[in-house]
């Protein structure tokens, strides 16, 4: 299917407009939940789907869904849907997230220019506050439409300020009713920048995930004993940092040894880490730190955590420290439906565009409607890997070969 | 020799009120040079000075000297000196400091209540921010009597809000003239608190310093490279804190070591490290640290700098990473005159008072002096080691006892 590259850029570029921040390097956008950026983002989407003749939707936490039903369609039949966010960090790139809405879009534009015979209703959607950067949950939007979240919860929701994601969204004309329904779906596709460099690295044009990483985030303190760093002798220390460096090195070789058994995607990172008093003469009294660990398999996560766990009472016995372990955050990993791989691989060899299996350590909004439909996540080169950056890029010529993959496959869902 | 145990109680507990801050556990007091508490604190101890008939010189930063000159003593002879400081951290307790300078002055008062024919002149000392907190500097007073930094440097120091120390000196009406010169002192005694628990858990009333440690403080930096902590596998990897996290363990491992073989005081202490970005998804790709290392040997200190550098080049091998590595502190060990060490153990002998050897971990303005003349440091009792916190204690009794060896001790040196 012929898709219109041009037209794509436009939207794509037109979109990066909205809260464009002057940067010496790339282009930035900000684009926060309920700000003036947002809504001039969000009503631009909205033109541009009346523009192509579908129906607009607002659920009650802002998602937008554009329907198009075809005259080929049995209009009762389950849609087939497509999307992905337009919001953003901030000072982030210009195609995490709008890539996928706009596709997904030009996807539907390509079917109504070729006239082809697809046979059930195609919606794109924007789903709200994918990036968590106001009211602190991301994949906000997805979460309503997979009830893990109720609206009345969501609604409550306060920013810094204390402003409540109501009166945010109210206050830009995107407050709906009602919640997506992932389950009267037929299926979904989201196709979203890669944010590694596995497709660049291969030459790939485009990634077939066949699944999103699970993530247990443990949260961890051991409590030592603080002391004068000059008139405490070494024996007669109970030092919290010492401790907690030997468990960040336990936790980087059990996932490295565990990468060499049965699980190569798994990953453990202690990426905060807070010492206290944190003085120079001061023997540490306290150390927290959190465990990020993921993977696509959750006994492999399990086995990390269980770790984790395993060092701390280790520390506990050898160096009389105290600790105490939590796990604030736990979600299952997910795998694509099988149906929508296979669609995606199809129309890529057919369009003889090239293709590869990869997995997915960053969370999207696909891996919250997992549950309720076939599912399926496309990822499009990114150069360097680098996001949530300006220097954020993939080559225009990309973005199309990706929106004529993702336009074919949901054409061929659609037909079965 | 006699002293009051009451009229040294009186003044300790006087000076105490000045800058007191009400707290539930202890007695708090907060006295920052250049601050009314400071000034309330140096007047009385002026005031005490005078009614002991004392001289009294104020030098250029503030450093406060009280001399008597026995009339059996020859004027021109080199004075005795004995001291300490009034200063405190925040909320710090009420001994560290004070009971130096208060002992001095009461063991004055001792030989002069005696009538003992005193062959020096004898000068009792308060030595200006000795604790470091508003200017940066520990042990600032005796730094200038120790030449080791000039009037005019130290009059240009700023506190936060960019106040001068000379600003701040004269605001309190102490700023003096010229600087004290321990060379022309025949000898120094400071008596101070232990902060540790050694006296305490030997049942013994005075610690007779054998020697201060020296210590080199290490600024350390580790540059990895910053990842997405769910898109980077294990093996794309350059974790700043995994790396540090070795470092850490392999100084500990080497101070520990090394107290085997032949340096037991030795001490390194990883006791400030930051992480940067610090968040919890992010692979950390900085992290800076600090190491102070200390002991009464020289060599042994500069055994584990070297062991620090070898870690780092050890890391930077193995994990890719960059490291950096300065020494911005870096002072010797000061082992105390044998004379002075020799008038205290005979002093506690003959008054049947319990003393025994230790070293001194932390820093103390006698270290400054200790290379202008013959030096001793005597250290009271600290309950459960514990200082710099509202929670200091040594019984009054105690103090009693150590003022009462001081005294005795600064006559048996004025009489050589």
């Amino acid at each position: 299917m012929q898709i219109d590259a041009e037209r794509l850029q436009c939207d794509l570029e037109t979109n990066a407009r909205f809260g464009s921040v002057d940067v010496d390097d790339g282009y930035a956008r900000t684009v926060v939940t309920g700000t003036d950026a947002d809504k001039r983002a969000r009503e631009y989407f909205v033109r541009r789907l009346r523009e192509a003749e579908m129906d607009i939707r607002i659920d009650a936490v802002g998602n937008i869904v554009g329907r198009w039903v075809p005259e080929t369609a049995d209009p009762d039949s389950k849609a087939v849907a497509t999307g992905s966010h337009l919001d953003s960090v901030p000072e982030g790139g210009i195609f995490d997230g709008p890539l996928g809405v706009y596709a997904g879009l030009e996807a539907v534009r390509a079917m109504q220019d070729a006239n082809l015979p697809v046979r059930r209703p195609i919606e794109v959607v924007c789903f709200t506050e994918e990036e968590g950067q106001r009211f602190g949950i991301g994949a906000l939007g997805s979460a309503i439409a997979a009830e893990s979240l109720s609206i009345g919860d969501a609604h409550a929701l306060t920013d810094e300020q204390g402003t409540t994601l109501k009166t945010a969204l109210d206050s830009i004309g995107f407050l709906g009713e009602g919640r997506i329904r992932p389950e009267e779906w037929d299926s979904w596709l989201e196709l979203h920048i890669e944010q590694d460099t596995r497709l660049e690295a291969e030459d790939t044009s485009v990634g077939v995930v066949t699944a999103i990483t699970g993530i247990a985030r443990c949260a961890v303190s051991i409590t030592g004993e603080a002391n004068h760093a000059g008139t405490t002798l070494m024996s007669e220390r109970t030092d919290a940092l010492a401790a907690a460096s030997s468990v960040v090195n336990e936790i980087e070789t059990a996932a490295i040894q565990l990468n060499k058994k049965d699980a190569p995607t798994a990953v453990a990172t202690v990426g905060s880490l807070d010492v206290s008093p944190n003085a120079p003469n001061v023997v540490p009294g306290r150390v927290d730190f959190t465990v990020d660990i993921r993977d696509i398999s959750h006994e492999s996560m399990m086995e990390l955590v269980d770790h984790v766990q395993r060092s701390l009472d280790k520390v506990e016995e050898e160096r009389d420290v105290e600790t105490s372990f939590s796990l604030p955050r736990h979600r299952k990993p997910r795998d694509m439906s099988e149906r929508c791989r296979q669609a995606v691989h199809e129309t890529a060899t057919e369009a003889g565009i090239s293709a590869t299996d990869l997995h997915s350590g960053a969370a999207h909004d696909t891996m919250r409607l997992a549950p309720f439909t076939d599912v399926g996540l496309l990822f499009s080169p990114s150069e360097d890997g680098i996001s949530h950056n300006p220097l954020e890029w993939t080559d225009w010529e990309e973005c199309a070969e990706c929106t004529e993959v993702l336009a074919g496959s949901l054409y061929t869902l659609a037909d079965e």
